[in-house]
């Protein structure tokens, strides 16, 4: 979808900047500003070390309230002290000067490289021209200013009629590796002109997170600094949604939605991914079971070699089935990849021309009967290459 | 240690054949013989789907006696329904005719290819040949049959001093990944002439496998066919160790330092292994603590990469404390790698020559200091490389 002034949440408006905050010769910092004060809400990182922005940032959501979130790639800003809090607090500062606003309204997300200053002269001489620069036009440089090793910047838009208003929300976000090379982080920014109150648009948040972000996994490496915040400006006009209002339900899809489509492109672009893989895991005793399960298929390494290369190896999968530490009966299993059937009853179904190329597409769906309930779970992951260890290897070096 | 009939525990014989279980070529198929019944203890892989050999050598374990092993590599007889199962009691079952022994005292082990059917016309053919070639010289030849994508074989001798008299140790291993390329597996034999009760036996392999293979991992897959066995004959005609014995506790020590080296040569032949990583985490609050700390680290692809590229990249160190999901303080964590400190009190020392080079040595031993408690754990891996993508990604097409 080409991005229209008419696909832009009412209300929002962006810039982006250099600042070479790890290097001169791209945008790598910007900011997102809505003219009113919006309804928020936050999801963050259960990493036991949080970043400093994330840190900040969990304090000022329980307010429930932002207008601007000023946002660099290049430096997490993460195991950086006191010194790095003090950073992430006067970024926060300078941005709500220059935009005339309190500073509770402003949210700071980094990401980049741990354990390092940011450099902050070069951030404060940067914000006031980011003030200055808002225009409707510009998300998708936004979106390009927060990629660290992305090999493509991440936006989804969606409409949905509420009361014969269309609402608007554009989402934005940045994946790579959970951790990307000496980087932190995937970040999510949604915005929307719809109405919603702000306990309605926490909980829609927290169930769209559930079943998109929660469920992917790139290299199993969980990041200092994740953040995925919403901003509900309410320009639509619309009445404030709750959780019992007519359209909430459709809204919370439509977040859902987002997310869901969101991960997905993080998925594809994993560092060094050439395929995106989606794992359901069927008939489990329990939703948590089916989703512990997947888990362990789309964290395999031994999977994701095979899936990269082609090699139609349902041993390792049915291997990680048995490791993931729920109990499974091995006669009951099912395997189908692609639509095209490979284990039943716990066997292998002799290969054929069919089934020797079922990794080879692009988009690898491997769905898993466990045979013994009624529950089932997504995980989504990509495939592993030599090109992971590439990025990985020698990033500061 | 060059092996010698005398560092060949007494009693004990092998061979080795070529059955071509997978494809022509070499010795594949091997056999361990005691000259009189042993007593024998094991511990088996705890994933949910055991080979059919697994389940089988479970069983009979619980007699505690052992006279011999075959074992093959090329076909892990996993996945392989009934016929697997019917498949390898025929292989006890004529392997015990050719030694003219009960067949409840053979155990077998398969590593190899997940869910292809045994080539039974061709190993059962082999199996005579192995009978009839039975010699002490033949250990190394056993050491190679049971390699799969490990580059070379694994031995181990240990020989203790038990009331003036030596007592011989000798343990063969293979390992390369915790499941290879298709194939299942880390097998590892232990053969001693002291004379050890079986309660005795079977809980000092229990402690020494808890210290040494399963603190170790290769890429955190599990594999379906992990087998220890450890056959005492008591040809060295001392009294048969208990745990109150004055010289058990020397056993149980040699038993452990024989595992944990063989553990250490498994981590270094990890698949495309360039290096050897010793994670260590000190002053947590329990064991417990240490070890999921230090598994967060060692299972951690981020910190294998950056390790492989010589990339001295603490920060994933620290993101990897931090999710393994343990309480932590982050201003008490203290990180040492090689014996060069590198992060104190949470935050980075700044590099210098001497800390810039800290992961180019073989053997990387990382430290890391939690500063809450008094326990400890340690985990063995290796580098993650390319090499080990091209060994995984197209091994079957």
């Amino acid at each position: 979808m080409p991005i229209t002034k008419q696909s832009i949440p009412k209300g929002f408006c962006f810039s982006a900047a250099e600042a070479a905050v790890k290097a001169p010769g791209r945008k790598d910092i910007a900011l997102i500003f809505s003219e009113v004060p919006a309804v928020a809400a936050g999801v963050f990182t259960t990493n036991k070390i949080k970043a400093a922005p994330v840190k900040l940032d969990i304090a000022n959501i329980s307010s429930g309230k932002a207008q601007a979130i000023i946002v660099n790639s290049g430096n997490a800003n993460a195991c950086t002290g006191r010194q790095g809090f003090k950073d992430a607090k006067e970024t926060i500062e300078v941005t709500a000067k220059h935009l005339g606003i309190d500073s509770k309204l402003v949210y700071v997300s980094s990401t980049g490289v741990i354990g390092r200053a940011m450099p902050m002269e070069r951030i404060k001489k940067a914000i006031p021209l980011l003030a200055k620069a808002l225009s409707r036009d510009s998300l998708d440089d936004v979106a390009k200013a927060i990629m660290t090793t992305d090999t493509f910047p991440k936006i989804f838009f969606k409409t949905i009629s509420i009361n014969g208003k269309t609402g608007n929300i554009a989402a934005i976000a940045k994946g790579a590796g959970m951790i990307s090379p000496n980087m932190a982080t995937m970040l999510c920014f949604i915005l929307t002109d719809i109405a919603v109150e702000q306990k309605a648009l926490q909980e829609a948040l927290r169930n769209a997170v559930d079943i998109s972000f929660n469920r992917l996994t790139i290299d199993s490496d969980m990041s200092t600094n994740d953040t995925v915040l919403v901003m509900a400006n309410g320009m639509l006009g619309n009445a404030p949604l709750k959780k019992n209002s007519p359209y909430y339900s459709k809204f919370e899809k439509a977040l859902s939605d987002t997310a869901y489509n969101l991960s997905k492109m993080i998925a594809l672009d994993g560092e060094g991914a050439t395929k995106l893989i989606i794992v359901r895991v069927k008939r489990a005793k329990t939703s948590k079971d089916a989703e512990i399960i997947a888990r362990a298929i789309a964290n395999s390494p031994l999977v994701k070699t095979a899936i990269y290369g082609n090699d139609p190896n349902w041993g390792r999968i049915i291997a990680a089935i048995g490791y993931s530490g729920i109990d499974v009966i091995e006669e009951k299993i099912g395997i189908t990849i692609n639509n095209v059937k490979i284990v039943k009853g716990g066997l292998g179904i002799p290969l054929n021309k069919n089934s020797r190329g079922i990794f080879s597409k692009k988009e690898v769906v491997i769905e898993v009967d466990i045979g013994t309930g009624k529950n089932e779970a997504e995980i989504l992951t990509c495939d592993l290459t030599e090109e992971y260890i590439k990025v990985n290897a020698s990033y500061t070096t």
